[in-house]
């Protein structure tokens, strides 16, 4: 893409009530605007990056036998109030509003009731299950206080998966696969090595659940680490039954704070039975569903791994999901620049364009195109300039290590 | 995909809330759930297809210079007092909620506002112009009445695409070039036969805007068509002078009810004015922006396309957007079971598996395939039988024109 054609332009600072990193350094490079607390646009840049974690959310929730769909945002008060959690008392996050006529609806801040509802329509026998359902799509939380950029959003893009199983052991087999998931699409997003499976309360069914917690100063959480194993205990839960379950030793912890990127969650029946979603066995006998849930706030990951991976100049992408590969940046300044631009469009297209590069063609100094570049932070920064045209290489930084080299055409394709 | 995995099962009736054909229809085939009047739920066909019209629609925005992004639901109130739409005697279809503190928001039905205050930190110069931004997501419109089942939702999935220009010579050029992109999406969607352009009121900035129309009996607009010049005038701008100016004579014209598709505006400086959206001209001079707001209803052009392409046994899916290109329809009774498995699961391999064909291959009698299959609506439904094996070709069927032919499998493939 060339960048002229961008509409967003970096900025020096972020809005002053801006206070998390995270959503400063996304809005100074242009990849979201902030429309209030808790509330962000998602920009061209912005949209890229996200389009790019929903594909590899959606590869590994397709490879466990995930089928997407996409329930609604408007809710109804009856649906909610089948399990007690229409109540703003019960649930503190609900947005509220009217029908014409009246009636209250909800804005779903989580999907349960409305899908088991939905499924008492299609689910009726064992050969109905199991199920596993997931959408990657807007949810709506009425915070309190959303002061963690991405992190906390009062309106955000969530993956919630379902799963309704017909057996308890059936469900924990799918329970070992998704941890696996889960923990593949944080490597592939470029965190596997600072995330951790995490020991946390708040499990209906079963005594605890579990979460994926990222190592970072600006996380919510405290956790307790073996780094060693990759197990973490959440300190809410940090006692000598979690620990012998675990097989952790007290003395091999350490504390960190922590942002949670994911949970899994066995529901049991708690959903299922007050709607009545129960399926015929083989003899004819009806029986209880177990359901179990399991959340990625995408656009929080997108937070966390800046607020993870960036540095003191910008953002640094992790190439699966960098908005481009490539950062081409012709500088006019000291060369022929009809040829320098000539030589730059060339090796944009000899690189793979649109999709694969993004190229600086604006005309301005070389140390304001740096500094952009830094803070946008895609993985390699290639200058072609009069001085690289004469010794027939590239100048090529690698965001992250900072490493500079001169390459060949051939070296440069061979990245 | 294997037909058994799909949780959704044909239904013989739908809902009796459902007075409209293209929800009927939808619901009964289990592309959509119905949650309460104007707000459907996607199920896994559902998103198959919405997902394919999304490309149609993206590629034809692109191709125009589009950019995409994502703008928020969540409306604050003064930025839409700016123009004065705040006010629900303004605009009766607001959705509106509150934040913890009190704070009144909106949920976007349209996002005109959204975008000029946004756009205000980044447009300052001629060289920031011109701009194409659209997104494809939700709106929210609280229908007094929402009967026409996904032809006027209450919460639905628009593509938006809003331009800004600094001339207007600029803007006409582009104008003519979205009113062809627009033509190429319903014609790539299966409507362009019986969709026209169409000369109507609300031009807010010119004296006219225009919409696309299609012909159907569902429509909630009336329209006067010449059918041969390609050409509608809205009832509602029915006088000479439009007549003249679309080179049309009133006595080539027939009246007929449509389903506006979209819809295309002028809008002048009405919402970048107010906003203080200027540029600098090169000679310095602060200028006005001229925007335009282009629209298609995503998810009501699913519904148009059903409305007006299904028949009496159920949904004709255009091949472009048919959630798969082949349906086949294994049939175990009167030959010899394990072969005629064997020989469709090679030939589900052979067509192209998992994204191209729906496999029944449910235990069901003949007939009740066949009316699901009927139902369903992909183009090309596919018969192994004992007797198709024993002839050594396949009994293909094309949904819409009802042809049976036997094929061997190299004619198949070249469907």
């Amino acid at each position: 893409m060339l960048q002229s054609k961008l509409f967003t332009k970096t900025r020096k600072e972020a809005p002053r009530d801006e206070v998390s990193k995270n959503a400063a350094l996304l809005i100074r490079a242009g990849y979201v605007h902030k429309e209030m607390a808790g509330v962000y646009s998602y920009l061209p840049l912005g949209i890229i990056v996200l389009k790019k974690i929903e594909e590899i959310v959606r590869k590994e929730m397709d490879a466990i036998g995930g089928r997407e769909l996409v329930l609604t945002a408007l809710q109804r008060k009856d649906v909610w109030e089948k399990v007690g959690r229409w109540d703003d008392n019960t649930v503190d996050v609900w947005f509220k509003t009217n029908l014409k006529d009246g009636m209250e609806l909800g804005l779903g801040f989580t999907h349960d009731e409305q899908l088991v509802n939905l499924l008492t329509e299609y689910v009726h026998s064992y050969k109905d299950l199991p199920l596993y359902l997931y959408q990657i799509h807007t949810k709506f939380r009425n915070e309190l206080r959303a002061k963690s950029g991405l992190m906390r959003g009062r309106e955000f893009l969530m993956k919630d998966l379902y799963s309704f199983n017909a057996t308890e052991k059936e469900q924990d087999e799918f329970y070992e696969k998704i941890k696996i998931a889960y923990m593949n699409i944080f490597r592939e997003c470029g965190i596997g090595d600072i995330t951790y499976f995490t020991y946390a309360s708040g499990g209906t069914f079963s005594k605890y659940s579990h979460e994926f917690q990222t190592i970072s100063d600006a996380g919510e959480d405290t956790i307790y680490v073996d780094e060693a194993k990759k197990i973490a205990v959440n300190d809410e839960v940090l006692n000598d039954e979690v620990l012998v379950g675990a097989g952790l030793d007290r003395k091999d912890l350490v504390v960190k704070k922590s942002i949670e990127v994911g949970n899994i969650f066995k529901q049991g029946t708690k959903y299922t039975d007050p709607f009545g979603l129960q399926y015929q066995d083989e003899s004819g006998q009806k029986k209880s569903v177990y359901m179990g849930g399991y959340g990625i706030g995408v656009t929080r990951l997108m937070g966390t791994i800046v607020e993870t991976l960036s540095d003191s100049v910008g953002i640094v992408w992790p190439e699966s999901i960098a908005p481009f590969k490539f950062h081409l940046v012709e500088i006019l300044g000291g060369g022929d620049a009809h040829k320098v631009k000539e030589s730059a469009a060339e090796l944009y297209k000899a690189l793979g364009g649109d999709d694969i590069v993004l190229y600086d063609d604006r005309d301005l100094r070389a140390g304001e195109k740096f500094s952009d570049s830094d803070l946008i932070g895609i993985p390699w920064r290639i200058v072609v300039s009069g001085k690289t045209l004469e010794g027939g290489m590239y100048e090529v930084k690698n965001r992250r290590t900072g490493e500079v080299k001169m390459l060949l055409l051939q070296d440069l394709l061979a990245i």
